[in-house]
């Protein structure tokens, strides 16, 4: 067996973390081989709750687990991590502005990126789940210099996984018989979840989902709307915020990033923007269809044809990413 | 791929349920190749929060899970289900005594033991979960006498996997390391954790659990305290009981009664005392070691040595379970 993989997740204490850890602990990302030593990061007032994680990780009795350590302290939570799932962060409180709650969250995320800084392993992994998550992993990253920016992502794997399941649920297909769902740019409802590249696999044959479908409206209105507000149905059905689901993208999402991506085939992540991709602002996190190669490393899928109506749409969330970026940013100055 | 497979979980829209939907729909119980159509029932007034959970069992996108059913209707839960988890019971409510307990859920039970006789296929696998999950298994049997008896059966898995956990992390090794603990009796305090039979691999060698530990004080008396008494200590960390650590213990046990138990190795589980296994009374639901073939059918481990120490644990137990049967049938009648 290969060395233990050391693995942070931060707001452990929580529902998604409760949900997420047994995935990790039981080798669904990192694989049926491969050890693992869980570092579980929260706030002191957690640290009784995560205690209890703790006795039940052991009670699962999982093979691959060594070793579970809970702490309040970034410099132990971070330390010498090869990957890090920050899923904790400040939740928006009734009557809280815009501006403040970036403001909470930059505190966070500048203090978790000066820890990954000085302690975490130069090669670290980091996705970025807590809101607003693309904006908190450009402050992580900003933080961290020592680590190259590339390493600092952001989940847009639930927006994706739920447009695949409302095509493939249109469709009448099992959810694998989808491929290549785009979710460009914010994790937000400005994101654009877009099936214009993607695929459907129907009785052994690549068809692409718009001719499929055969309804650009639906395409072009309900579909969009459905998979931008799909966390709010969800909260208000379930009186919780989506754990299961977003936990399950949070192991695809790294599982992809670990071992590549299949083939030719892309999956959706909030990654730096450098470089101008699509005409879009340089030093954002900004989600991309990206294809990741065994070896870890990753590229933005380039030359697929944007037309008017996803142009507006990239354009605009893109915005949004500006404004956040500029709050953000203004917040660590002061 | 086969025909899908019927699997009805009560409680559903519970936490152990939230935790367990996702493992049965991933395919880690029934087999990456075995498609799933999972049914959940729970009480009408729980039924919005269900629809949240169906919501996010279609955004986990998983290929194997083919339709989700939400109801509270047991004639539809269980309609042709191949696999029943039953995990909705009524909790003890401060105040409540042990017979009223006893009788809420011998309601409960009985309806859904009428429901499975009426209408799930006649080779459904039950699993009860919820507590007193014994003496719960016993009457939903005693209602679907259609059923073959050894069908019903309950959760100690957790139980067994808790011993587990204690013994390896005492002897710091890793948990797949350590097989044949038994769980001998009822799922409450007073079951028998005997790890006189278990084996422990240390550099490639079996070792008798005693043995390796070498220390019968502790084995007599701090680890059964703490598997004993280890449901209460999580919930006094975390304020809510085992999920995790009970949704992975109930796909453990579907699993091995799925597929088998691996050569001579064996697992417990609570099932019928028909025979006077171990001189344990006919007619109780009991806590045994058990060996399962690939064809489902299993048999209790015959032959281990009983000593007195062991004797009086398992027969104290086995009072116990005969004190709540009374009690039950005596509501049944009532």
């Amino acid at each position: 067996m290969s060395e233990a993989l050391r693995v942070v997740v931060t707001g452990a204490a929580g529902q998604i973390g409760y949900s997420l850890l047994y995935s990790v602990a039981k080798g669904d990302v990192f694989g049926a081989n491969q050890p693992i030593e869980l570092l579980l990061l929260d706030i002191q007032p957690m640290l009784s709750v995560l205690e209890g994680v703790v006795m039940e990780l052991q009670d699962c009795a999982l093979p691959l687990l060594r070793e579970v350590v809970a702490t309040a302290d970034p410099m132990v939570g971070f330390k010498d991590v090869d990957v890090a799932i920050l899923v904790g962060a400040m939740p928006r409180k009734e009557g809280m502005e815009r501006k403040d709650l970036l403001a909470a969250n930059v505190r966070i995320f500048m203090t978790q990126g000066q820890a990954i800084d000085k302690v975490a392993k130069k090669t670290v992994k980091v996705v970025v789940v807590g809101n607003p998550a693309n904006t908190n992993a450009l402050v992580t990253r900003k933080y961290a210099p020592s680590i190259p920016p590339q390493n600092f992502t952001c989940l847009t794997r639930l927006d994706q996984n739920r447009a695949q399941a409302q095509i493939s649920s249109r469709l009448g297909v099992s959810h694998d018989k989808v491929r290549n769902c785009i979710i460009w740019g914010n994790h937000s409802s400005t994101q654009f979840p877009d099936v214009r590249h993607a695929i459907v696999n129907i009785d052994g044959k690549d068809i692409p989902v718009p001719e499929a479908v055969k309804d650009d409206s639906w395409l072009k209105n309900e579909f969009i709307k459905t998979v931008q507000q799909r966390g709010g149905a969800v909260i208000k059905a379930r009186k919780l915020s989506s754990a299961m689901s977003a936990a399950k993208a949070i192991c695809d999402h790294m599982r992809d990033w670990w071992f590549g991506t299949k083939g030719n085939d892309w999956v959706s992540m909030g990654v730096p923007s450098d470089g101008n991709p699509y005409g879009i602002p340089d030093g954002l996190v900004y989600s991309f269809p990206v294809r990741v190669k065994p070896d870890h490393s990753y590229e933005i899928v380039s030359g697929l044809p944007i037309d008017d109506f996803s142009r507006e749409k990239m354009d605009a969330t893109a915005k949004e990413l500006q404004e956040e970026r500029d709050m953000a940013f203004a917040a660590c100055e002061a």
